[in-house]
């Protein structure tokens, strides 16, 4: 069994970086903060006795080596960086027990064939720089770097300045390490786990998403003396979309989901009718067939908004990813140490997307989870107890060591 | 008659200031580029032999003696700042063609019984520092000095030390200064006029407003795991929103508006759910009773929508004028000039608000307008033409020197 205590310190010691203003975190990709993340994890590695590995993307490879030079190594990781309005776990948990992995390993004096190799992805948050997912989306070929560097943050930072800004752009080619095995544990950030009272899921799948940008154009003009019947009006197109948009998700019940979470209004004066609406419809399924249909539905409905209304109305897909079904192998390694340890458990579907889902794409790759109170998460108030963060983290020991061969 | 050229060339200097991206201007209330428009102004005032006397809202007090010592003085204009894309013409040709006037007097060496007061009033447009008409409001007892004073940009920024930074803290006291009358020239901002083909507006009325900033609160979530029946969605409780705001204000036609200019989402991350939307409702009628009965039913409604979805709905006034009557007199002064100078006219209900609305708690005061293309205003693109320009200009002589007696 891993050292809860000691997981519990980390996760709460790298918590003061870049805190929040309600208890949880903002340690966005590529800031400052995110910076002393690193530079913290990094020491840590270092004290374990790990080789650090960066790459062009600034993913960082901690390896601590196995025993036969010609065995692939199994990778075990999440990611650092946070939302905006983010909370201790998501992502840090990950990384922090992969790394309570090698520790355990280092006490117990465990040796493996196969290296283990700690990650910390690059922006998976897609916050600051959609879309989510971003430096695993390289390692797995879905993105160029150049698409990857050339991403904006809403104040039109580029990612691949900001990157060497906070001095992390590695030497390595990004991709061109091949894996064993790819592990992620991550906290479930939706509520079933907890509604079911168990302290394990097993990741059989991962729903897909679609990230469809909308810009709507409307004529800017006075609230006051412009007539109703004159409007040419974005913001309310904006408002007939995002009910349409829910619509849709409610139809397709169970299994898929719909929603915005951004919203950018032009020039957002207070009498003054938009002359721009930009926001992100996040749609996820994991059934491809719902997913598609429900990205047909709303790119057929919406220009029928936009039309009655007179405003323009643009699409972009800026962000995708399918369902993907975990390595069955992997998915019974982690079932059959939750058993072994005793821990409840039962097969979930993750809701969110994860570094595992691109992983998936050059690997076999699962994952490990644990609750969270109320299923929240994006929120400073997300929280788990430390007894879940262990109880996770030791199904992954088991899981990691297993696949990695004593 | 006045000098159109001349008028034409002051409105095209003072539109290098603070220019914007699409050939209109960003000249926002207690910017640097409001500094600067404003000591161009001051210098064209010296030019004119003007005495400036600045109050403590910076409202800039121009004044041309009249020769009656004991005779109170007509005051005559408008603003110079401007929306963030604003046009060149909103405000500052009001403010500008009350210069021309007192360049014609000049001129033609006219001398009145009243003195003329070219006025540029501080932060009309209530796009940095809710609400609109600031400045005017203060000096017509409406608001306190100290309100004034802790507006907020959006930046956080209080109006108070803003002026002060800029410069233009003046040491009269606001509202101290009595009036005879008060005049105010500007672009119509609606189409009726160029539909109507008429060259002037006689404004008899404004309609009246409320500005509703509405505070949603739902629950920051994970757009991909949190399951829909779990959402607290203050996202969508705002579509719902902006969609009763407007069947509100369909049923209220004609006579009525109503609409959204500024949403806030929080933390504005497209993989989070709002947990905070923050917007303001802008409602207008030159009613009285329809403008309060608008007022009543989107209270009355949005916590029914609110309600539903488990969100929590504040709502906050934060602008209000009621629909305003001009002077009768003044009014047909406008009309009678318009006339005698063989322009076409016709009476108008000015569809924004104006400086003259809280002028006109204090003093006998009207308008004059003239068309604006397509009754475009609040957009870079607002144009008139300097015949039109020219037409109120000479109105707007005539029936100041009328008031101000020779
Ligand atoms: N786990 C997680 O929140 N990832 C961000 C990408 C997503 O929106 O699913
Ligand atoms: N004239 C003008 O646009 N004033 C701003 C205040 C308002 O929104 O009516």
């Amino acid at each position: 069994r891993v050292n809860g205590d000691r997981l519990w310190d980390s996760l709460m010691d790298m918590a003061k970086i870049g805190p929040g203003i309600a208890g949880g975190n903002n340690r966005q990709t590529l800031t400052d903060a995110d910076a002393q993340g690193r530079s913290l994890f990094k020491k840590w590695c270092d004290d374990a006795g790990l080789t650090m590995g960066v790459d062009r993307m600034g993913t960082m490879f901690a390896t601590r080596p196995g025993t036969d030079p010609d065995a692939l190594p199994v990778y075990v990781g999440s990611h650092l960086d946070t939302q905006p309005t983010g909370g201790k776990y998501d992502g840090v948990l990950g990384v922090l027990a992969a790394l309570e992995v090698v520790r355990t390993m280092n006490d117990l004096g465990i040796k493996t064939k196969h290296p283990i190799v700690v990650t910390n992805w690059t922006n998976e948050e897609g916050a600051r720089f959609a879309p989510a997912m971003l430096a695993s989306g390289v390692f797995a070929g879905v993105h160029s770097l150049d698409f990857a560097y050339n991403r904006r943050d809403p104040e039109g930072n580029l990612f691949g300045d900001e990157l060497k800004r906070i001095g992390w752009v590695g030497d390595e080619e990004v991709g061109a390490r091949k894996m064993h095995a790819y592990f992620e544990y991550h906290i479930e950030q939706g509520p079933i786990l907890e509604a079911e009272e168990k302290q394990i899921g097993v990741v059989t799948h991962c729903q897909g998403l679609w990230w469809l940008e909308f810009t709507l154009t409307g004529k800017e003009a006075h609230t006051g003396s412009t007539p109703m019947n004159l409007r040419v009006n974005a913001g309310l197109a904006m408002a007939r979309i995002l009910e349409m948009v829910q619509d849709v998700a409610m139809g397709e019940q169970p299994g898929a989901v719909g929603g915005v979470g951004q919203v950018f209004f032009s020039p957002n004066s207070r009498n003054v009718l938009p002359g721009k609406v930009v926001f992100t419809v996040d749609i996820r399924s994991p059934d491809k067939e719902k997913l598609d249909r429900m990205r047909a539905k709303i790119e057929a409905k919406a220009p029928e908004i936009t039309d009655a209304l007179g405003v323009g109305c643009s699409i972009e897909a800026i962000g995708h990813f399918e369902p993907i079904t975990f390595d069955p192998k992997l998915v019974t390694s982690v079932r059959d140490a939750a058993e072994r340890l005793g821990y409840s458990h039962m097969n979930i579907i993750s809701g969110a997307g994860h570094d595992a889902c691109w992983a998936a794409k050059v690997a076999p790759a699962t994952m490990v989870m644990c609750p969270c109170v109320g299923g929240l998460s994006h929120n400073e108030a997300e929280e788990i107890s430390k007894e879940w963060a262990m109880a996770g983290a030791d199904v992954l020991f088991h899981a990691v060591v297993e696949t990695a061969e004593i």
